[in-house]
């Protein structure tokens, strides 16, 4: 079976945010992105080689809704990537409800503006590396559901949740006893901190960092020193970098058994 | 005085590796990277809005060999950028001599095989937020004067000194005591080692990871620790990212006064 021209435009429309809504879909590509995925969300479409197909048992295994088998001119054809990957597929978004209690019982990551896809993909797949199954975004977040944001994520996207609320009534629905934490230059350096193993960690915009509203919410404020202190540098640190640093610490002050 | 078509070509020449090796140039565009980069590199060129121009003494007090003033449309012209930000500028790429005694005296970063551009900037910007100054890059490495890495580099470029060289000839000169670090999923824990002051941290390319002939001559394998312990993840991190969590450690180790 072909593919057909309806299909492809399809698939090229989930480029764009406003039809992946309207769709409530999203486009994923290559073996290891689509292979983490299958199980997890559910597949509307998947567009394979048969040598992927015939090698990968997730797909014949799992419901999915359509499978179509193209050579791999024709998956080129509708495939978003400069160098297509043996497989496709559009799932469907998932639904979560938003529970603020799970910030009072665990770690949980906010994204305060953080606008490139890459950088927001880069942060669910360290969110995933460190446990950290909720990330809260501000609606001028970028969407994980670009298609650049959703590669970078390498598949962690199947195991973290992300919520986009706003931040300030995320915040303020927080008992007072919660850490709210956020980076800033003139914060306490994080390595004399005892950080909790709860709580809200507040990263902000790659240009403009943490809003104003956002920031005078916060009641922990933590800096990542440089080193050695004091000398000149370039700032700041890109925002995925900064958010890696940050969560390897409360991960290394409260080691898992 | 316009921007002749020449010029412009002359610039756009500059995204091609070759172009950038024959002429011995690179093209760096923005009003943080320029002014980070004036008065560190040699400027054959400034383009740049006359706002932009008055209000940045740099420029005018830095020895420029061509200065050229220009509209924001003759700007775009000129840029690679999708939004052009109001001045870019040709520098002279600096040689550096390669001396490999650093690596006994302080900490040093190699990358074998970092392909992509962005995380290749990205790396650099940490480095010089970590202090670190010098950075050896296997021959395959991608080139920091990419416009992309340039970039993403944010202006560490004028603080870091990379060096493009074969690493395993580079690891042969040490001394054996020279500590010789590489992350690997079967390494130990590094939040259980004693790290060092001095020494090179190796770092892999995105897909393959550290290559066989390098990793023989690792002598410290390191690991960075997942949580909660043995859960299913993602199985790695951007290499970016991982770069900046073993940076963080050796430098939360041995933290400046």
């Amino acid at each position: 079976m072909a593919l057909s021209k309806n299909k492809i435009k399809f698939i090229h429309s989930l480029e764009l945010k406003k039809n992946r809504k309207a769709e409530k879909a999203f486009l994923a590509e290559g073996h290891k992105l689509v292979g983490d995925l299958l199980g997890h969300f559910h597949c509307r479409l998947l567009v394979a080689t048969d040598e992927w197909y015939a090698a990968n048992r997730r797909a014949q295994t799992n419901a999915i809704d359509e499978t179509v088998m193209v050579s791999e001119e024709e998956l080129s054809r509708a495939s978003l990537l400069k160098t297509p990957q043996q497989v496709l597929a559009v799932f469907e978004q998932p639904e979560y409800s938003t529970d603020p209690s799970v910030i009072s019982r665990s770690l949980c990551l906010a994204l305060d503006g953080v606008q490139d896809p890459g950088n927001l993909g880069t942060i669910v797949r360290l969110a995933d590396w460190f446990g950290i199954e909720d990330v809260f975004c501000s609606p001028q977040t970028a969407d994980i559901y670009n298609p650049k944001a959703m590669q970078a994520t390498m598949g962690g996207i199947a195991r973290v949740r992300l919520h986009y609320t706003p931040l300030p009534d995320l915040i303020r629905t927080l008992d007072r006893e919660t850490p709210v934490y956020g980076t800033f230059l003139d914060g306490e350096n994080m390595y004399g901190e005892k950080l909790s193993t709860h709580g809200l960690i507040i990263m902000g915009n790659e240009g403009n960092g943490i809003g104003p509203e956002v920031g005078s919410l916060i009641n922990r404020r933590l800096y990542i020193p440089n080193y050695p202190a004091g000398r000149e540098t370039s700032e700041s640190l890109n925002v995925a970098i900064a958010t890696a640093i940050v969560c390897a610490e409360f991960r290394r002050q409260a080691p898992s058994l």
